[in-house]
């Protein structure tokens, strides 16, 4: 697996495969034979970087059919639950497997990520969307966590769910002492729900934020932050099991 | 290593030792026949648990005689930088050791970060938090990283330093293509001249943020964002070798 | 009335009489004598602008039992409703009498307040800041808004109050066609509530904001936002009667 | 004047004319006769309500050619500066006229806005604009403002300029004592400079800051920010000449 990078900054995920731009095509042979750090030229003479993907690359190039969680918002969870190297982790709903992917990528061998997903179709997405990383530690189980959850002594359990508070009691039982469930949700609504849950639940450590995040753009011209910017995505809810 | 909370979610973090609080005391063998997930009482009745500190808690009540990353912080550049598992990290300066911390643990056994701080008493400092809180895969180096950078093919460069823009060259001769650099830095003159030097140098993907952080009151009284927050902390910068 | 202001940009209204500070006295008959422009001297030698103060001196220095919404949230409901000379508002509650005043001064010779205050000592305390400042387009009303609105063909009805939609029937009866409600609330359900009762009510354009006000801070050392910032003041709804 | 709003809150200035829109036509003699309160119907049936445009319809409606300044940020300088009725105010530049028929709204009969502009095209948009809304006390000049303000005794001086440094001088002599200079910038540069200039000049309370204004969405599915946002417009700045 590789990508391929243009002038623009532009990126392709490229298989064994001539390449077609627009900027002209690359021999099937040439890319065979690329690797990280290589630049391959198109017979039109305009140049690619060849690199190794990294999770991000990844993410952004796989097949996705639903919206996915935005980096800020997952470096947020992985802060405030400490994940590291060696974690336990359960997941739901996978979706395309965007959060797995970080979570497999952060907890590694001596780790493990179980993400549950009830339907069928982005099940089977998000499988060929892991096996492609290559990532061995994440597991996808197409089945419904509001039902339960296999795992136990859990480090974190991450819900991106409409009724994050249907798993609250799942999640109590499968999270180790001092363990987090940490929850993404776009409406105040549902973190109103869901605190009141945790709180019957005796989770402790109950905490919700949003994280408002914005590009500065610095040119000739002057420096400001970039007026293009999402106002919101969604809150997200930290509780600690004791 | 323990930590106990008390019923107003306080923390202590206590050695093998008798622990004395304003809820009363605990006997010194209670303490050390203690594991994670115990509740032990003090003489006055009162309730603490018993948890195995993770990094955030270790770093809030390690020593500490400088400012730190927030965890807000640290997550996006967890994020952005795609760090996981087993990746290379070089770090500057190193303060009291919490970014190193927090790298540490996510890059795990496979993983090494390599943390520069030029001040004798802060490496000292950060030396004992580290071997504290038990990684190996951490070293501090009393050296200035202005100087040069000694690790070769490395994933990501973090610098919280007020000129990183003197480490960007060193930087970029440590990188593997396709690795990060990713500064922290509270100015906006800073971020001007970083990303003029980080041109200079051809690296790609060169982008700066702001995150601002909101934690949301859920009360009975009603639901609102906090009136405490902080207007700003640092401006994140990040830019690709390749 | 009068306000001087020292080397630190301190503000103090003085009224005719000797003005004592940590930087020295000034005579009784200097201040007496003295007219906006002038500069008066203590018996050390420290300077002291006098100024005619506008309507923020005054509220900033004013007699207050109770908080007051900041130039910001006022400045927004300004521009947001149209408020010019010569309209005609309703107010309530009255407080200490500061968006009655800011309200007064928009509207000048021309134009109408009329403030509702429930509570006598407030309306007391209303009565004499706004004759303090010599604003005679300014009545308080010490009745309780929520048993109706005297007022009819009114421009613009301003709510600082815990609920409201208590008065959204009266708003509607009082203000003139393309009229303006607008209310000042801290907690979102308040604006969950106030939405659905103008939606009952037909008002139409109804829509809430918050704004995030922030101070630049621009020293020798460095640009960046100032660290002390309020997370959060109050929601802005505003709605048209058609 | 007149505008016409349909059932999706459009709105629509209409002059003395046959009135055509995708849900039907309303006769010209319907339109003349028609007065702010009522509801006019096409020859399809569908309805549209009348009213008189108050400042913000007018400006939303009338011809542009410029982008212009955000009522949130309007707002903001007329609390700042405590813009009121009877103020005399100095604006530059005019663009479509925007700023100074917020101004000429607010200071009134008894107040006067003077704004310059040096592009002729503008000046000549904005007197028309201002002549259509029909009010009286704002005078457009179509002259450089970097080369003297005629005016004295200013309250306050407003400027949407590009190097509004240019006029500092020009201000401080314009303006009475206690009076205030305002500036609105896009860039964080312009304030550096503004700040610097303001200083030399000796003007005193000198403060920038910026306003993240954000909707918030209350809908039957739940409460949220809205995700369409400005993450920037400009920076406003204000100064106090003493």
């Amino acid at each position: 697996m590789r990508v391929l990078i243009d002038e623009r900054e532009k990126k392709y995920m490229v298989g064994d495969v001539e390449f077609h731009t627009d900027f002209g095509f690359i021999k099937k042979e040439d890319i065979i034979n690329s690797k990280s750090g290589d630049i391959l030229k198109t017979h039109l003479g305009r140049e690619f970087h060849v690199i190794e993907p990294d999770v991000n690359d990844y993410i952004d190039l796989m097949e996705r059919r639903c919206s996915i969680i935005l980096p800020k918002d997952v470096g947020i969870i992985t802060a405030y639950t400490g994940l590291g190297s060696g974690y336990k982790v359960v997941d739901a709903g996978t979706g395309a497997g965007a959060t797995a992917l970080h979570f497999g990528n952060i907890v590694g061998k001596d780790g493990e990520v179980n993400t549950y997903e009830v339907r069928e179709d982005f099940a089977e997405i998000a499988e060929r969307n892991i096996k492609g990383f290559g990532l061995e530690n994440i597991h996808v189980k197409c089945q419904d966590i509001t039902e339960g959850i296999d795992e136990k002594n859990v480090d974190v359990v991450f819900l991106d769910l409409p009724k994050p508070w249907d798993v609250v009691e799942h999640a109590q039982n499968a999270l180790k002492v001092g363990g987090y469930i940490a929850t993404y949700t776009p409406f105040i609504e549902q973190i109103q729900i869901l605190q009141r849950v945790l709180k019957k639940f005796n989770f402790s450590e109950i905490e919700s934020f949003e994280c408002i995040f914005r590009g500065m753009e610095v040119k000739a011209r002057g420096t400001r932050p970039k007026t293009r910017m999402a106002g919101h995505t969604g809150y997200l809810t930290f509780a600690r099991h004791l």
